[in-house]
């Protein structure tokens, strides 16, 4: 007789390194402890003020299914939005998605069958391990370097890493969890690859326009790729609102439009408040991110300062989005957040940061290095480092 | 070389047969046909008046990324919607999730692998199966018929139908498509097999409260079968608000709780502002709900008389939620739909069904019934019966 149990896969799934010692953390905030919260990106800036109004003027007709290929004003939006960059899409090449979460999750579907491989550039957005392990598809790791500024290594070692089953290749530009703009020669550098092995390109572009110098990348701009490239896109973090759990997956190919949607509609739809909510703020992006660009170009001088001072730290100045990864004085660093959170007080304060391993796929890297999100105000990030300065004084000795 | 191409497995998933006639409809639309819609489960009704007041109390603030186990307002919001009905859970027994669809979703990969099989009766709620082909389930019917009322069989037919393979048995309760409210003895039965063979009960009690005799039957009340029980909850049809797409897990087994909640920390969470725009709604649910009960119950005695006047016509009387399904005198009713969106017309109107072949596993079974969905008002619904008496009287003929 066979026992009541979990299935074996769900072993497999990795629980959140960001998430997981939220639970910890919440038992010595009860204590009166403050935590000072680095670990999640989630954005402590305001959202636009027009969101507000916009919620609203929400009516009670306003809570009908919406089609799973999204309501006309949120299309619009999008179209709207990609008409400031010069990029033309149509309302045939969006699908609405619950954040970029559940659009990685319907892209790994739409491009692998059980065991296909996907290309990733390793340290990467950790979630996307989960929800590969959640879909049965493998990642296969390209390791970049914090030593050599994260960049692309020579073309070789990443065909080396090609196979059968390998289905597509992705790249999160403004990189999560490193803050790394790609260049143009290293996204020049992927096309070629894409093209060359017909691969599809999932362009996590989330973090769009959070850029500290220069003009955003877009792949949607480029025309030879338009059936390769599959764009995966979300309010959360460039509008502030994670909360409201919106986002798309954009492609000019239609076929995947098609295997997208099909998913979408099993589900039924995403939220209709969400997608009016949104419109507005998107259509409406450039005067706000502006504004925030300035805030967290601030937040990167302030934390680089505070990381000058504490001794035998290395880590790579961010370019974009906002993260940055911090190899620490450690042996391990998991071990040492749990210091954090259970005996290191400074005033009565500590500190909560994600730690790296996770992030990683070829086991033994980075689990002396944490991931550091600028998501407080700057007075808290000064706090923040003072602690973590003191806090591995302490750690080590 | 490999072609650019979508995955084997999208191929499986099935498009919405609920869903897959919108384009088409809103053609005829745009030429000003109206169509009355009674194919897809979204209530007419309005949302209790509260829902928008909560609504415009949202702050600015309120647009951070919920933990993954729920914003406190919204599990406390369904422990007293529960203490209504004397079962007593607590914040660790429940996960949020975007509506029932995903939950459904990260039940069915917490309990079973790829290739795994769950027990369903079909006739059955047909998004299950696109659900499961996009998780490797395979479903396993046992066929209820219209002609004994949809009762449960013999208990051997079901023992007939589990494998090695079998993990659960799917409950809906009040059904949907049949209407279908199940018998104590029925659930008793399917309790029984659950307990002898080792087997999670999967109760989707989305429509819960709307029956029109007796007392709902709440499974979580049953203490036998704690650790077997997995429920499925949502707000959308009892209140009204599909669109809000709010729903939840629930159950007393940990290991269940602990693998769905790895699942939700790997998309993060759902909206904030969903959960605290639903919370009040929840906890004041027994006057709405007794309104709408009174509604659908007057909708489904003006569709049954509706019926009476056409010939050819089978059906069994839906018992609770809002659904019910026809037996029409046509070979196919999926070419029936069709020549109701395209040829047909009666004052420039026509009538959107949903054909029920997907409703079952059994190919075959089904090819000449329709789903309706009691949708909209009782004028609109004595419309629709019209529509449907001479469109059959057109199309044999």
């Amino acid at each position: 007789m066979q026992k009541l149990k979990t299935s074996r896969r769900i072993k497999e799934v990795i629980a959140s390194p960001i998430r997981k010692f939220l639970p910890l953390v919440k038992k010595v905030e009860q204590q009166g402890v403050k935590v000072i919260k680095l670990n999640i990106g989630d954005p402590d800036i305001l959202p636009p003020k027009d969101f507000i109004q916009v919620l609203q003027q929400i009516k009670l007709t306003d809570f009908y299914y919406a089609p799973s290929s999204g309501v006309n004003k949120y299309l619009l939006a999008w179209i709207k939005y990609f008409d400031n960059f010069k990029i033309k899409i149509t309302a045939e090449n969006i699908v609405p998605t619950m954040g970029a979460s559940e659009a990685i999750i319907f892209v790994l579907q739409a491009v692998c069958d059980i065991d296909d491989e996907v290309l990733v550039f390793e340290p990467f957005y950790t979630n996307y391990k989960a929800l590969s392990q959640t879909c049965g598809v493998k990642l296969a790791p390209i390791t970049l370097k914090m030593e050599d500024g994260y960049k692309l290594p020579n073309i070789k070692k990443i065909e080396q890493k090609i196979s059968k089953k390998t289905k597509a290749i992705i790249i999160i530009n403004p990189d999560n969890p490193t803050g790394k703009v790609w260049r143009k020669d290293e996204v020049a550098t992927i096309i070629k690859i894409a093209l060359k092995y017909n691969l599809f390109i999932i362009a996590d572009e989330t973090y769009r326009e959070i850029i500290f110098q220069g003009k955003p990348i877009c792949f949607l701009r480029n025309q030879r790729i338009k059936n390769n490239l599959i764009v995966i896109d979300s309010v959360s973090k460039r509008f502030s609102v994670p909360g409201i759990r919106m986002g798309v997956v954009i492609s000019y190919n239609k076929e995947i439009i098609k295997a997208i949607l099909k998913l979408a509609m099993a589900r039924l739809a995403v939220s209709t408040v969400g997608q009016l909510a949104t419109a507005k703020i998107i259509t409406q992006s450039k005067k706000y991110i502006k504004i925030i660009i300035q805030e967290y170009k601030v937040r990167v001088e302030v934390l680089n300062k505070g990381l000058n001072k504490i001794d035998g730290i290395e880590t790579c100045r961010a370019q974009g989005a906002f993260y940055q990864v911090v190899k620490l004085p450690v042996e391990n660093s998991e071990d040492f957040i749990k210091f954090l959170i259970t005996k290191f007080r400074y005033k009565n304060k500590t500190l909560l940061l994600a730690p790296m391993s996770d992030f990683y796929i070829t086991p033994g890297l980075g689990k002396n290095e944490v991931r550091v999100a600028l998501v407080t105000n700057i007075k808290e990030l000064k706090e923040g480092m003072e602690i973590l300065k003191r806090a591995l004084a302490e750690f080590k000795g």
